[in-house]
């Protein structure tokens, strides 16, 4: 079955949101990072102030049945994460059954894993290269790169196993696995292109 | 810098060897698969029955010389497998310095992780496309073929873990990893030829 859908799952500063741009690009279909699915979420029904208002205790019935229910919303206290998680995971089904995407991070590679033509992507390199990378975008801060790279790892981690259980950067969830520090961006994203097309 | 050293982990049933050895035979270099580099190793001094005999306990140190040191071999009690291991250890070493090749299983990954010359790819595959293949290609037998995965499974995770301190299947350990079932062996073997050339 041809793959129209793609995902991107990238480890913070590989370079996965540049590939998924790239072969959005290529391939001339609509292109989703993180950012832009959290404003779609948000967007559709909730404000970005409604999350922070409310995220901490749970809504009532009528909000809980535009959350994704698989996902076990909780009766009570559910936190602003798992209430964005909630809206995000609906957004992203929605997204994919529109046609032909690219969707970078929000744990997508999850959310979309029983449609069979989706294909999932996985970016990382090793700590020095995403470290001198990040410097080099967004340069110095406070924090060395390397822990606010460790931070972010960690994070992602912790938050991706609380919501699907799997274990992030397990090679066998995704059908290529890609170190930018070996293959460049463009070459990663026209094997992307060829393997999908 | 140049790659022509290429690492071929795979989980069983993936496809993994028969990849390995297109690549080798596309760019035309030596191919060593597990039970090659494991005939060389005990070739190279120990014939294999000596391994059995003496495998149980530690050999002298005019044995121990040659091993891996970095394997930090024991006093006394080496296992047969301790045993074979080191000495595999230093075959691939040995290997890689002799000029370009595919080396398949072994963890031949992490006994060469500090070349910069070497390519690591990992191929893995769901486990419905693996049972399907090793029937295919062996045959059945008394226990199902996803016992059969499920057991090689766990034994190499154990044993990789076991002399490598390293997590099987962590895609962060290799260039690209690639899914069989999506991607099939010949597509995946002109990926790995065109990004090494």
């Amino acid at each position: 079955m041809k793959k129209n859908i793609i995902t991107i799952s990238r480890q913070f500063g590989s370079g996965g949101r540049t590939i998924g741009r790239l072969v959005a690009q290529k391939l001339n279909i609509p292109f989703y990072d993180k950012e832009l699915v959290e404003q779609i979420a948000l967007e559709s029904g909730f404000a970005p102030h409604y999350v922070e208002e409310h995220g901490e205790h749970a809504p009532g019935k009528t909000i809980f049945s535009y959350t994704f229910a698989a996902q076990g919303a909780h009766g009570s206290g559910m936190s602003a994460a798992d209430f964005l998680w909630n809206i995000q995971c609906s957004t992203i089904l929605q997204l994919a059954d529109k046609g032909p995407c690219v969707i970078v991070g929000r744990n997508a590679d999850y959310i979309l894993k029983d449609r069979n033509d989706v294909f999932h992507a996985f970016i990382h390199a090793p700590m020095e290269h995403r470290a001198e990378r990040i410097v080099r975008l967004y340069g110095e801060s406070e924090k060395s790169p390397e822990v606010r790279l460790q931070e972010k790892d960690k994070r992602r981690k912790v938050n991706y196993h609380h919501y699907t259980g799997r274990s992030w950067g397990d090679a066998s969830l995704y059908d290529i696995s890609i170190n930018t520090a070996a293959i460049d961006l463009e070459k990663a994203a026209d094997i992307i292109v060829d393997l999908v097309k």
